[in-house]
């Protein structure tokens, strides 16, 4: 496999600068073929680093200086416009002046997409870049595709999404003819809000995707489908409800473990098993988030990452650059 | 409290029509003041009537035969005009010419919301009548409004699922100044599709409600919000998100317990008290969903329904005969 770089926005997430640094350390590590930029003030982020162990690697990383910082508060499109020297935006100018393959942030979900768009822009035909996170089943991983800042899809803005959602499984997660399905408030093809019940015939009709029908919500998590296709505005409640809803479970738990002397027994015995089995389900545990349909790879990385989130999605950019995702899907749009 | 007759849809639901008549007979039991038309097969309902000890209160209990069924998998609006001798479309037409206060039935949503809908009618004033479950949360019971079949929605139309969801959280559940919110993406006023972009300051011009803004669905399950206002489409995306990552955190809590002598050891010692816990969470266990704005009352209960979930069905109905809920929708709408 060959080399790539990866620049790293090194202020963005809840954790920022230590995390992100710590995962930069991480991945040089764990891959000998990787390039890092580091966008951040230069002196913070070369303290952290050689701090953490990085010091060895250092010949493979660019320091680049930078100034500001974009807020997750700040309104995206007016962050991008003015904070010109913010470590996110001078990221992504790097990429898309070829500097860097991949750029990976955990900062504001709002300024990655909107500078995702502005700076390094859609490939040709691509009427919008969706951002499509892994998500946990009990078979393993589907990709919920659209959790973006677009809302109000049209038609071929689903479609798009199937066809370059299939593209990711395939290559990425090398899946065979992975299943394709659609957001919907029942199985049957007449269900379904105006934009599914437009869209459905549509992907039933689209050539090189294996389109399995509807899937309803409550199926999700089981696994039935490989690509989950839907607006925006139903991907983020989805993603939300996974979050919501496993929460509150982890604190209905705590309180069945800690009702009595024999529960808290009963706890200490099965809370390490029970760990393990629901971190399985965490959606922020799958690396970032990649936004496809863009000429470069774009990765959001959940804002409460940890090294280890940071590492995984800088490794991921590896696979994404010798898949040759964004040629495909420029061949195939 | 005064009497209240109930008309019961023998048929509707995966374990009719052993488990609605089974209900009935537990209601009966529980409350002096009601009672029942039990619509189906008469011989059949009669037997598991007496069968389930009803005998005693009989003369409580009118059986109103009828010959038809109307499945799930059937179209609604066909089902409903076709199949007039069925126990759903009999049970709709008494409560309709005043022989009964409110409808009860586990059977096709659609079926149910159409009924409900072209036989009984809306409050004049009312432009759509949404289906309205309570879920459960962290702190107790919120409303989410709407879950109906009608997609797709105007801000009209969330204007008034606030306004009726607010009368039924304060009346019915005895909530002072229930705090409604609508779903969206972000907290921020700027977020979110164009209906919500639209809905919101109109919601926050509402004289009579308490409108708190935005709620993003990762918050619903803590029960921030009495009333959660939405679109039908995400309505049913969020229930339906409750029941499929419930169900499985059921599956990897049992694999985690089934994983060693040490973990079944310990499961033995907590199941019970999480068992206790997790119930609490389901939200088939809330009775039935209220269709509101109609001229009498409909309430939809769970598909898979037990007798116990029924019996909670019929007995809520008085409640909301005492409280006038009807007579006060129209009023304020």
């Amino acid at each position: 496999m060959g080399k790539y770089t990866v620049a790293l926005d090194c202020m963005g997430g809840d954790n920022a600068p230590i995390e992100p640094v710590k995962g930069a350390v991480m991945a040089l590590k764990s891959d000998p073929d990787l390039n890092l930029i580091l966008t951040g003030p230069e002196d913070e982020i070369r303290r952290i680093f050689n701090e953490n162990g990085g010091g060895e690697n250092a010949d493979r990383v660019t320091f680049q200086n930078t100034t500001e910082v974009i807020e997750t508060a700040e309104m995206p499109t007016k962050a991008i416009m003015k904070k010109k020297d913010s470590s996110l935006v001078v990221a992504m100018n790097l990429v898309k002046h070829d500097s860097a393959d991949a750029f990976v942030s955990a900062g504001s979900t709002g300024a990655v997409l909107v500078g995702g768009q502005t700076i390094i822009g859609r490939i040709p035909g691509v009427k919008r870049a969706p951002l499509a996170p892994l998500i946990p089943t009990e078979k393993g991983v589907s990709l919920l595709i659209d959790c973006g800042a677009n809302m109000d899809s049209k038609p071929i803005n689903l479609l798009q999404f199937a066809r370059m959602g299939s593209i990711y499984m395939n290559k990425i997660m090398k899946i065979d003819n992975p299943k394709v399905a659609i957001v919907n408030v029942g199985a049957e093809e007449e269900k379904g809000n105006m934009l599914v019940k437009e869209t459905f015939p549509q992907l039933k009709a689209l050539p090189g995707i294996n389109f399995i029908g509807s899937i309803e919500a409550r199926d999700i998590t089981a696994g039935y489908a490989d690509v989950i296709v839907c607006d925006a505005f139903v991907g983020n409640v989805i993603l939300k409800m996974y979050e919501g809803v496993g929460i509150t479970f982890f604190h209905l738990i705590k309180k069945a473990y800690l009702k009595n002397l024999k529960t808290k027994l009963g706890a200490a015995l099965t809370i390490s098993s029970l760990k393990e089995e629901l971190k399985k389900f965490d959606p922020s545990k799958y690396g970032g988030a990649p936004m496809l349909g863009l000429k470069k790879l774009v990765v959001k990385t959940h804002g409460s990452s940890k090294a280890q989130e940071f590492s995984t999605s800088i490794l991921q950019c590896k696979e994404f650059k010798e898949q040759k995702i964004s040629e495909t899907v420029a061949e195939m749009i």
